[in-house]
Parts: structure tokens; C-alpha cells; sequence
């Protein structure tokens, strides 16, 4: 297939109509009525042009997506879910690989372009969830960027052996190191987050911190973390995502740990929950702190929520952080867009010449219009290659 | 056009499938295979048969829906948002005739039946607004069922000559009276809510009060529209909308809320706001508190969210109430169907023999994935005439 093409009659974030020269997967020239005989051409229908979206924090090996309803009736504990999705995977036994391509599909149907999931890791499953979504990456790997995370769901001390199951997740082609509530999870917060950090070091690798720990208790967690990623020198390679306890302390207590984020360039995943407080977007953004979003866990053991529709997840990010101006939501399309690039260390990102060419382009009057409308996808494009079109996956 | 239909497979709340004969618009057999050779057949898809949608709370004559987008700047307090909506208004000058027409044709195309819209009512536009939204009601009076209730934004007791406006109101064919936030709008809470109920009372109409007021701010409104409810005998005939205060009270004050809205029969609306707290659906309900939900303003100068889905909306207020098992959630459809048919004093509403023919098909492998789904309605039939088929509205 080439990589190559002519989007023609797009708005660039909603400005002039203008044609999209791709050459060789990348951004060639933008410009109104560009000619280009020798290449296929997509009609873009006057939509806004995007930079492909990111959504960077999923869990790709456990969605039921595209499988019969699964009824929720689990208690509403962290550790009880945990345990209640044991049962559930293990009853329905659904392959790690069919369900993460399901996702992937709907996924660059909706004109996501980059994904970071996390993929678990524990002393039951082993290395199969893992193995499953390898797959997936590898044949989806002209469609999409996908980046993973060794995720010890299960908790890492607890479970005797998980250690070294990350050391090999690792090594078989996950990209970073996960970790989990490291006081609630594990018991010993120390403990966790220096063995995660060493097998990061020793890997050479980045690190994406489950952090649900409310109020002081996730704080302490996070001053923890900023200590480890100075001492180690990962500034700019460490994530917490959900991060709860930021939209829980007090303005002075948050400033303290804004300074920490900031001053170890540690960046901030929240995806905006229904029921909890989060991280102050604008107030994080103010201050200088990369942030990203992510769609989480989709229709799963966990809950029955999500779409894979990034523009969905902006809508319900600017509604929980009680968003109404266009500029709040321009906030957020940039960090469903350029944040999650930032944190997935997405070089040549973006619609200008020279940039890689992953685009989306979707109907709206403006990007925020967009966002509220959320339309099916006009078209998708991949380094290059045309990926979906009118809300439907071509991979 | 005729109001007798067969509507063919169909399954009543996800169960199993069945064809309906509509008689002169009510639900005249439910059963496998009817045969009815003189009506016109509508496909139901093997879809999920719910009763019409009821969208509880709105604001038809606001939405710029349909309109070219407007770029929201307006501060954060509802006195900000007020001030700006003024100011909007007259610079845009839409006609409330034409923009409510406009949201109606998008409920009706999402499966709503019936809607309860509060109307501005005001010194400055008057009855304006009111004669728009009559107009729409009388144009759509066979597809949907709409109450009116005349709404004081910008304040009763602070704009001397809205008393008498909200009773031509009345008399000129609004349903309902209400009301606003009787401390900090009116600064007056005693006066506001005697005015209101006394126009009530004097009209024989019912009450729906906006309450946004916080904490025991709102709480101690809540008790004296309790009192006025009691002493005037309007038990069942008042309605407390958004009422975030049932969220924001500590347990032993809520138990003695709750037993005041139950005593009195008062109903509480909320629409699963997104920023702030709200009130607990699941406890309410056990408590027997009639509950019912609505769109709220759709696309207006108070914000950009919202598409006139009540199965969207279901969505958002179970994510707000951190529903996740199925059962919570089909109370959330419960709250957006029988609820609000309740609110609204809707005779013989239901999907079973002897029920008005009030319809929305939808597809679903249950009412919780349709929810989740949210796929366009495959039929609404209202009164049994079809309204609307694969998402758009057939008046």
C-alpha cells in the first residue's frame, strides 16, 4: 500500500480549507489546491484536520469489546475488582490477542493513532496477556503506534515471582515499567517503588505509575516517586496516571507537588473518572506540567464504560473539570493530542511539513464543535496510509 | 396519518422477542408473530423496546442548536453566566420559536416522548420566549408530549413585575411554576418561595424549583419547600431540580431530607452534573424519592455540551454516581423513562396492553449496552405514529 496521498479540503485546528501533500508517510506541503497526479486522493469534505489522537493509558488485554455483554456485579473496591476480574477472565477465557485487536480496530476507527496500554503481569497469567497484545502490536504495526507497559496488576511484593516476569516482559518488547498503589497494593510503598525504578534502570527503560491512593496517602506516593526519578535521572520518562490524591490536597499541598512534577518533568495521566476527584487540568498545564489522557479500561470486568473514542474521552475530561469556554476544551484537544505525543516521546508530531503523517480529520465547525459532535471520522491516516474512513476501520 | 402500527420484533426491556400492535395509539396485544394485515408494519431489528425516553429538564427556548457555533467565554458563577447569557441573547437574536423546534426535532429523533422545559420568563423578554416554545408545542403536539414550566432566571423578587408576568404565563398555557435559588438570587428565601407557591396555588398548577444552592444553604430551602408543600396540599405536585445539596450534607442530614421529600412526595431531578456534587440517585431511590433526569440547557450560552440523548445523558449520570454494575444502571434507565413519566403525571405510560403508544426501539444486546452504545434509534413511535427511523425525525 503506498504511503502516499493527497487529503484534500481540510481545516488545519480550523482554519483555512487547504490540500495535504503526504510523500513517503510524511507531511510534504499544506497548502490550498495542491496537484499531485500521481498519488491517491482522499477527500477530506471541508473537515477539521487533526494530528492523529493519542490515548495514552488503556488496557488492551482486558476489553470484552466486541464479545457477548458481560453483566457487572462486582463491589466497588479496588481489591475487590481485582479479585471479581480473575473470576471473569478465567470463566470466559477470552484470548489476550483476539480482544486487544478488537480494541485496536475501534481504536483507529476513531482516529486514534498512538496508544500506551498497560498489559498485566502476574504469577497467574504470566506472560500471556503480554504475548496476546505483542501480536496485536506487531499487526497492527502499520496502523498504529503502540507503546506497553508491564502492568503487575496483582501487586508486585505480594505476588512472589512478578518481579521477574516484568524483568521478562520487559525483554520480550514491553516498553516501560508499570507499578500500582505502592502502600495499598503492596503494603510497603518503599518497597515498590525502588523495585519497579531498579528494573527501569537496569532496563533502561521509562516507568507509568498506577496511582489511585487518595489525598496524603497517594501525596506521599508521589513524593516518592519524584525523589526516585531524580536520583536515578529519568526526569522526562516517568508517568502517574489518575493521580486522585492532586484533586484532593489542599491549594498549598498542590502547589508543593506541582513544583515536584515540574522540577522532574514527571507527567500527569488522568483520564477524567466519574466518581472521584482528579488532577486540576488547567491549573497542572499552568504550571508547566506535561499532560495526557487516556480512554482506561473499556467495557471490561471493571465497567461496562468507553467507546475507544478519544474525542468522547475530551468531552468527559472538559465535563468533569467543569470546562464550558472553548478555550478550556482547546486545553483539552491538546492533551488528547500534543501531551500524549509528549509523553509517548512521539517525535515529528503534528500537521506541519516535516511532520509524520498521522492525521484525523473529523466534521465540526470548530475543534471544540468537534469534540461535542464527535462525529464518525472522515478519514484516518497512518504514516502515510489511509487507516480508516467514514467511522470505519480499513486494517 | 394513521396511529395504529405493527411494530414487528421487538424485545421489551431485552426480553425476549415479540411484535406489538399499536390500535389507535395505545398497545393493543404484545406477542410472538401477530398477524394485523390493515396497519403499516415497522421493523423493530430484533431491537430493545423501552417506553419514550422522558427528558425532564430543559431549556428549549436557549439552545442554539442547529445555529452556527458560539464561542463560550462567560465566567464561572451562575450571576456571570446569567449576565452573559443577556448579553448573548440580544446579539444573537434567535428566535425561541425556531431554536426550540430545533432541539425537539433532535429529542424526538433520539426516542424522547416528552419533555418538561423550563421557559424564561423575565422584564426584559418578557413572555417572548413562552409564545415561542407554545408555538413548538402546538406544532409538534402529535410527536411529543411537552410540559412548560415558567421559569424566573434572572429572579422573582428582584425584578418587580415578573409575579405578574409568571401568572399570565399560566394563564397564557404554561403547566408549571418555577423558581430559582430563592436565597442567592432573590436574597429573600421566605418571600421567593411564598411568591411562587402562592402562584401555584392561586393557578393550580404544580412547582419545579431550580436549587443549586450549596450545602445547608440549599438544605434549609429544601426544608421550607417542604413546609409550603405540606401546608398548601401539594404533596406529589412539586419538583426540585439539580437540588446538589442532597449531595454535599452529611448522612444524618440527608436521612432527615430524605424523609422530608418522601413525606411530601417531592420529586428530585438531576442530570448527573459534571463538576460539582449532586444527588445520591441509588439511596434516594431505596428511600422511595421519585427521581427523574433531564438534558438540562443543550448547546446554549451557559455551555457547549449536550445532544439531547437521554441515553447519553443515563450515561453520564451513571458515570457520575460511579455506577458500574448492571443493576445500578438500570435504575438510571429507570430514572429517564418511568421516572420522569411519573414527574411529568403521565397517564397509562408503559409498553404493555392498554398503554398510550409511546415507543423507542434501540439496538442493544441489553438495556445497559444500549445505554453504553448508544447507536441511533431504529423507531420511535409516539401515539403510534412513527416519528422518527435510523436516527432522524420523520416531522
Amino acid at each position: 500500500m503506498s504511503n502516499s496521498l493527497l487529503l484534500r479540503n481540510v481545516r488545519p485546528l480550523e482554519g483555512n480549507c487547504v490540500d495535504v501533500l503526504v510523500t513517503d508517510g510524511v507531511v510534504s506541503r499544506v497548502g490550498p489546491a495542491l496537484e499531485a497526479p500521481d498519488v491517491p486522493v482522499v477527500e477530506g469534505h471541508n473537515g477539521i484536520l487533526l494530528p492523529g489522537l493519542v490515548d495514552a493509558h488503556t488496557h488492551l488485554d482486558k476489553t470484552h469489546w466486541g464479545q457477548p455483554w458481560h453483566r457487572h456485579s462486582a463491589g466497588p473496591t479496588i481489591q475487590e475488582r481485582i479479585a471479581d476480574e480473575r473470576r471473569v477472565r478465567q470463566r470466559l477465557g477470552y484470548s489476550p490477542a483476539v480482544q486487544s485487536a478488537s480494541q485496536v480496530r475501534q481504536s483507529i476507527a476513531m482516529g486514534t493513532t498512538h496508544i500506551r496500554t498497560h498489559v498485566d503481569i502476574d504469577t497467574e497469567i504470566g506472560l500471556a496477556n503480554l504475548e496476546g497484545v505483542l501480536a496485536t502490536r506487531e499487526r497492527f504495526q502499520d496502523a498504529l503506534t503502540m507503546q506497553i507497559v508491564a502492568f503487575p496488576q496483582s501487586g508486585l511484593l505480594v505476588r512472589p515471582g512478578t518481579q521477574e516476569l516484568m524483568t521478562e516482559a520487559i525483554r520480550l518488547g514491553a516498553d516501560l515499567v508499570g507499578g500500582i498503589d505502592p502502600s495499598s497494593m503492596d503494603r510497603d510503598p518503599v518497597r515498590h517503588l525502588d523495585s519497579i525504578f531498579a528494573i527501569a534502570d537496569q532496563q533502561g527503560t521509562g516507568v507509568d505509575i498506577h496511582l489511585h491512593e487518595p489525598g496524603m496517602l497517594g501525596a506521599f506516593a508521589l513524593e516518592l516517586i519524584a525523589e526516585r526519578t531524580a536520583a536515578l535521572g529519568m526526569r522526562g520518562r516517568v508517568t502517574v496516571s489518575h493521580a486522585f490524591c492532586l484533586g484532593m490536597v489542599d491549594d498549598a499541598y498542590l502547589d508543593h507537588l506541582t513544583g515536584l512534577l515540574v522540577d522532574n518533568r514527571i507527567a500527569i495521566m488522568t483520564h477524567g473518572p466519574g466518581h472521584i476527584e482528579f488532577p486540576p487540568v488547567r491549573c497542572l498545564h499552568e504550571a508547566g506540567v506535561t499532560l495526557c489522557c487516556g480512554s482506561d479500561g473499556i467495557r471490561d470486568s471493571w465497567g461496562p464504560y468507553g467507546n475507544a473514542d478519544m474525542l468522547e474521552r475530551a468531552m468527559l475530561l472538559g465535563f468533569r473539570s467543569g470546562f464550558r469556554c472553548d478555550e478550556d476544551l482547546e486545553l483539552v484537544l491538546d492533551i488528547i493530542t500534543r501531551g500524549g505525543a509528549e509523553v509517548m516521546e512521539t517525535e515529528d508530531y503534528g500537521i506541519t511539513p516535516g511532520c509524520r503523517a498521522d492525521l484525523t480529520v473529523v466534521a465540526g465547525e470548530t475543534r471544540v464543535e468537534a469534540i461535542m459532535s464527535r462525529t464518525p471520522r472522515i478519514a484516518v491516516i497512518k504514516g502515510g496510509r489511509l487507516v480508516a474512513a467514514n467511522g470505519n476501520c480499513l486494517i
